[in-house]
């Protein structure tokens, strides 16, 4: 194996210290940083290694106060019981929740940011000027996935059928903000044509609206996912004191227990022929 | 095995869904939350399910910026190796930085918090009402565990030896706030007092001085540890940010493999006559 | 900081690779490995450094098969939501579920691993040569722990209460294997002499049986927590397959989810009269 | 949202207990499994619910053998930095390093168990009858691919560019137990005939030829990924073992720490004109 000659240095714009200073992002930590950034801009700040405007950061923490906690999803009860299990380990009961935060539940956030960019990349560089303009790109949109038959990220929500509180009202702070870009742009005439093609109306989602919202905002499209799982670390923490002050953790593992039904072994063989190895 | 009668029911006072409406705290969450609750503030209050005050909130950032980022921790070099090792999941990455946040590099935060807590617990109702009251507990305090042989949590740095620079600034920010309460005063007088005992003047830290902030804030002890988490995924974010634009996470893992040294076996055998079978 | 002046070397006797040929503890892996040690082995002998006996293969791999899997446990049910939230990412299941074995579920064998081997510490060089010996040192370990106010781990199970069938079986093996060495002797003697002290006969259980064979075994204390997760490490593997095929992680969701109950908000405050910042 | 109207049952083959008796798929696990059923044995049947036949089981145990450890892996390293930095959680050390087993470093299994399924599910019924045969359709394979500009999974390796000693001795297994099926046949096939298409010549991998051998097992393809964390959790508990006695954890959090290089910040802008905000 090839030799490393020299002694490999690391380069980082993020935290440093030395006997005196703690510098973050280029600033004095205590001085600059303490008692005058915000957490959520402090994120932002973070992620990007530019400091957000005042405009942008209350976007960026309407986007974090919308994915913060849902209730009973998987990921609150999974840290719950993970805490139930090893009361021992905080870490590990937030980790194990986080992990339920991928392409299922947490994943549209993710998945219709890259979708409007990938469309808003395709279309080049004459981005539509008015309403009519994005209605007709978002039709070609709607359309071209119908034909591949793939769903629109972003469209349809299972309990919020007539629509979804969060999306009007974030597309109204963006719009206060002078930040609704064309990732909201697009987003929104895709709710108001798709009926057209669909033929039937769906609500736009909180997730997707949240998606177009961070990638207006010109956040790393590959990180769309990592600001949803920060919102819900939030909401994790408070899963778990509220677990620490009215227990359920223990009552829904009875609930699986309690109820399992023993059946016998259905031994495994591949769907066909060639799994096996009897060619 | 008992049987459950009764269908479970879950009770939550977090976030709650209807067809039109998302409650969140028992608010409305697009219209009373987003747009208006920044993160920090947020985080607090679905920790405690009461809304914080605007210097409580400011103290609260003002501690999860000291812990969210301190360059290539451990946390932070796990985070970046387990993005080289699997891309595709970056809720994976976060995750296993995090596991890292047990009792070695983040507990500091939260084991002092709990020491002045239990300090103060066992001094009772009437605690000091001046700094020479204050020197005088801390005084009793820091012999206690001397004699115990035990250290004094949040007492000591490696890098700021004369002083580390969070430490007076969270300090500074909380007496502005009027929330410089009996955990940060008891933690002030240890450092005033120690040397008399200790033989030696040592700092007071960063990551104590965020515990004895977040005990004086009312926020529950068992979750200390958490909010160093929340500051943490923020400040891993970053890390893969700066990951994905500066990678160092290859030269990182072939500066360990190039220059691994095979060894021969040692077979293990355990401390005493007893580890063994001697049936 | 101080300079690290000569480059690091990282000394391992487990894995190593060449052009032609990858060594494992020393041994050729293709040639003298594969095709010759079975997994159970291989994990003895990767923890230890060195090979085990076939007893000693065969005891460690029936304490395998006690803890791999015991139905819907809080760690199967993790397990299966992650998955059904991100199925696409296994690892991220399973480590969710290994996130659960800590203290309270699987800390059993651990905790009386380690138990036993102060015990046997204690009493010295001299242990007991007979029965007789062996309950009378049980006895004062039993009566110390009463006094103490503190549990016999191993002793218990809220299922088994008329024995686990376990542990019988596990100290048969052992017998069998020449392999039942002091601490099963100390495990045994505790479960023919506990009810002259408590007053009521409890079974010794499992996960207290499995414990004492490992550290009989001579395996390092710090890792039975670590066999214990490798077990169980199949078993969620179980869990995950049975989920592919007998999906029940949706149905456990929704029958929380479902059964939510909307509470108001408990603002909360901490214990006593030095939580709050009124020094 | 909809009521759940009657109690949800949760059926499993797997661990069921009783008073008197402990079940794991339909058998006695006291007397039926432990002492019986080794471990690499009990996985695969946990993962089946069939019992594999010695013949399986020895190269599902060679397989595992093949992927347990492969020195200091970035998930290796991971396990170490995570439990210098929480000694206390080993399921959090183990957790972090399983969390790196994704598509980059512990992939090629799967995706070349996949590849291979893919390519013979698409050869229909009439699969070869002979080398001739197999070369023809592995011809077609790897043209298709190198025109698609895709690589053949399991083919090349950084290490060993002249023949992974795992590929031969797997494969003469395989064949010893009669358990040589087509995908092996077709993996085999395509290590004869690509220098024919891409003009030189790389080897199979033993990361390839084990996910081709669990294929012909007949293993479930959505899982190929856990049998190698299932093996890679060994692995890791040898490398905590090892932690413990030669520590090397420090040493590699040092030589990144001290040679960290503070760089300006490099404020992010998208890659194109519409990541920003043009409202």
């Amino acid at each position: 194996m090839a030799e490393q000659t020299e002694r490999p240095e690391y380069a980082t714009a993020l935290g440093a210290s030395s006997l005196k200073k703690i510098t973050l992002l280029g600033h004095d930590l205590a001085e600059d940083v303490m008692g005058t950034v915000g957490f959520g801009e402090l994120a932002f700040w973070l992620a990007t290694q530019r400091r957000p405007t005042p405009g942008e950061t209350r976007v960026f923490e309407a986007v974090l106060a919308a994915l913060a906690d849902h209730g009973f999803t998987p990921t609150a009860i999974v840290t719950r019981l993970t805490y139930l299990s090893a009361p021992d380990s905080i870490q590990g009961a937030l980790a194990a929740g986080l992990l339920g935060g991928g392409s299922r539940f947490l994943g549209v956030t993710e998945d219709c940011g890259r979708f409007l960019h990938d469309v808003l990349t395709s279309a080049g560089d004459a981005l539509p000027a008015d309403d009519a303009g994005w209605d007709a790109l978002a039709l070609d949109t709607v359309r071209a996935q119908r034909e591949a038959k793939r769903f629109v990220p972003g469209l349809g929500h299972h309990v919020h059928k007539e629509g979804d509180p969060r999306t009007p009202r974030l597309m109204r702070i963006a719009a206060e903000e002078d930040l609704f870009g064309p990732h909201l742009s697009l987003f929104a005439a895709i709710g108001r044509v798709h009926p057209q093609v669909l033929g039937r109306t769906l609500p736009l989602n909180g997730a997707g609206v949240c998606g177009a919202a961070l990638a207006d905002l010109g956040l790393p499209l590959e990180l769309l996912r990592g600001f949803a799982l920060l919102a819900r670390t939030a909401g994790l923490i408070g899963q778990l004191a509220e677990e620490l002050r009215r227990p359920v953790a223990n009552d829904i593992f009875l609930s699986v227990d309690l109820n399992n039904r023993s059946v016998a072994p259905e031994p495994y063989t591949p769907a066909d022929a060639h799994g096996g190895s009897h060619g």
